[in-house]
C-alpha cells in the first residue's frame, strides 16, 4: 500500500493546476459522498456540471482535479460539482459506478432540472460518466442535456487496436499498465460488462456526446469505437481526434494552444446544449 | 442508357437547390475539365474552395449541386470551384480521380497558395476529395488547409457493419444498391485499392478533416472507420454523427435546423483553417 500512496502523491503532483481566478470552492455532499462545489464568478444560473475525475479508478480526487474542473466550469460559465467517488483497490468495482449514479440521482432529487445539467469527466472519469448515464437510463431517470468525455477509458478488456499500434508513441501508457489498472479496479468482475466497459454497451437514449482524444494515445480506439457505437445506437456524437496529442492533453491549457482550443470547444458544446 | 439518363434526371431534380442570393456563377476550366466558379458577394480574398459533387461517380454535376455548393461557399465566405469530373460508366475509375487531381494541381500551378485552399465534397465527392489528397501527397504536392466530407463514400467494398445494421433504417440506400454503384464505377478494378476506397489508405500527412454523417445511413461506418484510420495515422479529424439524420442531410438546409447547424459548423471549420 505504500507504493499506492506514492502513486497517488505523484499523480496529484502531475494533475494539480492552480484554481482559476474567480472560482469559489465549497465542500458539500452529493449522493452521500464528499463533493467539491466550484462556482465561477457570475455563474449564478441554474445550470450544473457534474464532473468525475480521472485516475484509473484508483488515483486522484476532486482536489487533484480542482484546477482543471474549475477551468472547464469557468469557460462554460457553469457551476461544477466534482464527486469524490470511492476508489479501488480499497473499494473496487462497482463502488465508483454506484457513487456516480447516487450523485446524479441526488442532483435530480434535489430539484435540478435535467435540461440544466451536463456531465463531464476525463479518462476513467469519462468512463464513469457513461456508466452513470447507462444506470440513469435503465432506472428510468431523465437524461442530462449533454456530456463531454476527455480521453475516456471505455474498454477495460483493453482490446482496441491502438492499445498495440500506439505503444511507444503514447508517452504515458503501456498496454500491460492499462491491464494492471483494470485488474486493480475490477478484481474478479467481468471487464466486458457495460458498466465497466461502456464501449460494449447499448447506448440508445444517451444525450449528445462530445469525445476528445489524442492521436498519440493507447486509448484512441476507446474513443473511436465509442463514437461508432453511439452512431450505431442513434446517439448524437462528436469525436475530435487531435494529431500528436496525448492522454487528457486538455490539462495543458494555458501552455498548449491546442489544449486551450479543445477546452473552449468543450465549454461551447456544454453551453450550447444547456 | 436511357435508364441511366432517367436516373440522372431524377437525381438532378432531387439534389437541385436554388442558387443563394448574391452568388455569381461563371463557367471556367480546371485541369482540363469544365468547372463552375461560384463567387459569393464579398468573397474577394484569395481563399478558394475546391468542391466535388456526389452521385456515386455516375450521377450529378456542378450544376445539380450549384445551390448546395453556393450555400456552403456563401456561409464560408469563400469562392468555390466545382469540377465536372468524368462520370461512370462512360468513363470509369480512375477517370474521376485523375480529374480531381488535375484540378487540384491546376489550382496550385496557377498560383493558389495551398494555405488559402480548402476542399469539400459530398458522398462520392467526399471519397474523391480523399483520393485527390492522397494523389497530391504522393506526388509531393503541398496539402490544402483543410477538407470537409459530407457523408463520404469511402469503402467501395461495402464492408462496414452499418451497411447491414442500418438497412431498413436508411431511407435511401440498400447494400445491394451501393454494390451496384461500386461495380458501375469500378468495372474490373479492385474496389479495395486506396484511390477507390480511401478508408483502407494510409492517411499520413493529410490536412485536418471534418466528417459529417447521419446515424441513419448505411454509410455511417464509412465515416467512423475513416475517422479511426485518420487517428491511427496521426491526422487531425473531427467526426460528427447526427442522430436520426440521413445521407447528406445538409442538403435540407433552410428547412431542417440540424442541416443548417451542420452546414454552419462546416463553414466555420473551413474558415478557421484558412
Amino acid at each position: 500500500m505504500s507504493d499506492l500512496a506514492t502513486q497517488r502523491d505523484a499523480f496529484a503532483a502531475i494533475i494539480s493546476r492552480p484554481l482559476p481566478e474567480g472560482v469559489t470552492v465549497r465542500r458539500t455532499v452529493l449522493g452521500g459522498r464528499p463533493t467539491l462545489d466550484l462556482e465561477p464568478a457570475g455563474a449564478t444560473g441554474p445550470a450544473r456540471l457534474l464532473f468525475f475525475h480521472g485516475g484509473s479508478y484508483a488515483l486522484g480526487s476532486p482536489d487533484t482535479h480542482a484546477g482543471f474542473t474549475g477551468e472547464l466550469a469557468r469557460r462554460a460559465g457553469v457551476r461544477a460539482l466534482s464527486v469524490d467517488y470511492r476508489l479501488a483497490p480499497e473499494q473496487p468495482f462497482p463502488a465508483a459506478v454506484e457513487d456516480g449514479f447516487a450523485a446524479y440521482r441526488d442532483l435530480l432529487d434535489s430539484g435540478t432540472d435535467p435540461r440544466n445539467l451536463v456531465l463531464a469527466g476525463d479518462s476513467a472519469g469519462g468512463g464513469l460518466v457513461l456508466a452513470t448515464l447507462l444506470q440513469a437510463r435503465d432506472a428510468g431517470l431523465p437524461m442530462p442535456a449533454a456530456a463531454v468525455l476527455f480521453s475516456p477509458w471505455t474498454d477495460l478488456t483493453v482490446s482496441g487496436g491502438s492499445a498495440v499500434s500506439k505503444e511507444g508513441i503514447d508517452p504515458i501508457f503501456t498496454k500491460a499498465g492499462i491491464r494492471d489498472g483494470a485488474d486493480l479496479y475490477l478484481g474478479a468482475a467481468d471487464p466486458a460488462q457495460p458498466l465497466a466497459s461502456p464501449v460494449f454497451a447499448d447506448l440508445t437514449g444517451l444525450p449528445p456526446l462530445l469525445i476528445q482524444v489524442g492521436a498519440s494515445e493507447l486509448l484512441l480506439d476507446d474513443s473511436v469505437r465509442l463514437a461508432g457505437r453511439a452512431g450505431a445506437d442513434d446517439v448524437d456524437v462528436t469525436l475530435e481526434v487531435g494529431a500528436r496529442l496525448t492522454h487528457v492533453f486538455q490539462l495543458d491549457f494555458a501552455t498548449n494552444p491546442a489544449a486551450d482550443a479543445a477546452l473552449d470547444r468543450a465549454a461551447r458544446f456544454l453551453t450550447a446544449h444547456l
